[in-house]
Parts: C-alpha cells; structure tokens; sequence
C-alpha cells in the first residue's frame, strides 16, 4: 500500500459530512438529531444518508425515543467509530506535518 | 453557514486522492503521471479522472509531451489550487485542534 498519508484514509470516515457528525458524536459521546443537523447544516434526509453509512460500518448507534410527546432520535459513537476517528485524525496530522515542512 | 470546521470543506479537494494529487503538486510544483499513480496507489484510470476534476475546478493544469519518445503527463498546480489547499489545511488543523482539546 501507498506510504502517503492520504492512503491512510477511510472514505466511510473521511468524507466531510461523516466527518462531521463522528467528531461532535465523539466530543459529545451521546448527541441529538436536530442539534447534528443543525450545526452541520445539513438535510434531516442528508444526514440520514450519511448516518446509516456509519451505522452500517458499525461506528455509531441510532437510538429513538421520546422527549415528552416528540420523537427524539439520538446517535453515540461506538467503541470501533473512536478508533476508526482516532486514525483518520492520526492520517490528516501526519499530512498537516507534511504539507507544513514543504519548502 | 454553520460553524464546524467540516463545513468548510470542499468535497473538490476534500476527496482523499485529490487530496493526495494536491498535496503532492504542490509539494513539487509539477509531477508527472507516473509518480502520482505509484506513490497514491491508484489505477491510471481512477487518477486520470480525479486529476479532470481538479482541472475542470482550475486547481490543477496537464501538460502532455515526451521523454525521448516515450509519451509523458505532467501535473502542475495552479495558483487557485495552492489556495484552495491552504483553505483545506486551515479546516483541518482547527478540527485538529478541536478534537484534540475533548475531554
């Protein structure tokens, strides 16, 4: 395999929007659809999309339930999402290094 | 627009080859072909249309011509696309810096 950092990188992780919601799921461990939406500026039907990818990949669960009267649907970060996010931030550090050193 | 680092993103650079390609010209002013394929791992096919889409976005000129008389593809990055980098650079390092502060 490719020795530069950009190889290192998972497209299930790396693309911006996934990108997105695996680092606020990871700073806030537990985090609401609405509040995902809304700070990423997305489409609840964008955001669905890119949430059943990572689902799929098992690196977030998808909880529903309720707040009061209104359907809720909360997403948290898996033990497998954390790792997969530590090594693409490992990746992006080592192309930042990189870029930074060029003449 | 929201705030979080990943909005900033552009998927035209974004993207983990194009990222790759970009970071590489730039680093060298000018490549040529053959060394992006080997050190990206990447088919001619698959680099051939990641490097159309730079060109088409203005972040990347191909240049065609011949080393004795073998043809040769040469990649140079434009002034547009040492900016777009250095945008993708700056989002980066701040979701760096953000992720790096979580409890």
């Amino acid at each position: 395999m490719s020795e530069h950092p950009t190889a290192a990188l998972d497209d299930v992780v790396h693309q911006r929007h996934r990108l997105g919601i695996l680092t606020i799921a990871d700073e806030a461990g537990k985090v609401e659809f609405g509040y995902l939406k809304s700070t990423l500026g997305l489409t609840a039907g964008n955001l669905s999309r890119h949430i059943a990818v990572l689902e799929e990949a098992g690196l977030l669960v998808v909880e529903k339930g309720y707040e009061g009267k209104r359907p809720r649907t909360w997403v948290s970060i898996t033990a497998a999402g954390r790792t997969a996010l530590a090594e693409e931030m490992s990746a992006l550090r080592a192309l930042l290094d990189r870029h930074g050193k060029r003449g």
